[in-house]
């Protein structure tokens, strides 16, 4: 299954310097999917380091930490109910694709509705931020390049429904 | 919502040569799922050109068919009951996100069986194929590098559960 295993004082930050340590592994795998919304041995991190910007999110590094050679990471973020992520903006593209519950996303000054496998392209320097001002988790796999930028957060302000 | 439109006869090789004509769009922008697995405008096609090596299996290209930078591509396959994709290797890595069903993936001289959300990586120059030996279809997202080289089939063999 890969060495996927991280420890959360090491990649707390959604982005990470070049410099990170890796895994020297790059095998295909199977990674099996479990009720809970966690996938075999990968690990639910913290969202980020720096706690000012967003509240209530995890992640899990699902592809992009055991050593493989693809040009992009996989990543699972859930935001409980009231939760939001950073306010912020970079170079690099994001893609999100929302597997569970629903929420909402901020894309430069307009803000969607999201549900079930709905399908965001956010392209470069765009601001972004999303929020579940629901009732149950809001979950969303997101793709990024595994060279990329470190985001640039806007402010402390929370865009709440 | 983009022009994520493309002619089957323009793309309907899983590997495109890099003159492949491509919309200069590269905007945020939001695809809508539908209960027929189609997403927006985004339009079903054809797997691929050639027709000896594989059976019933349909794309949409959900990111990288509108001009995005971002350094991979998003597709979704659906392999029909009995169908199966090429059985081939090639150096670009596969992230492949089971979504509707289940089906069945070789890997190397391992097959196996994929349900809901489970994840699968295939690493460079692997053997792989994707069947489905189900009743109901089997769909998947795949994600690949932007940049990535010709498949090679391995031969006209189908790998039959």
């Amino acid at each position: 299954m890969g060495k996927d295993k991280i420890k959360s004082n090491q990649s707390a930050c959604d982005w990470k310097p070049s410099t990170a340590k890796k895994s020297p592994e790059n095998k295909s795998r199977i990674i099996r999917f479990k009720k809970d919304f966690s996938w075999g041995s990968v690990k639910r991190e913290i969202y980020k380091k720096e706690k000012e910007s967003w509240s209530s999110v995890t992640r899990n590094v699902l592809i992009g930490s055991s050593g493989e050679s693809a040009k992009f990471h996989l990543r699972y973020f859930e935001i409980s109910p009231n939760g939001y992520s950073s306010l912020e903006w970079h170079r690099h593209e994001h893609v999100v694709i929302c597997i569970r519950g629903q929420g909402k996303i901020l894309i430069g000054n307009k803000k969607y509705k999201i549900g079930y496998l709905d399908t965001i392209y956010i392209s470069p320097d765009i601001v972004h931020q999303l929020t579940n001002p629901y009732e149950e988790p809001f979950g969303f796999f997101c793709i990024v390049n595994s060279k990329r930028d470190k985001p640039k957060v806007l402010s402390k302000k929370m865009a709440k429904d």
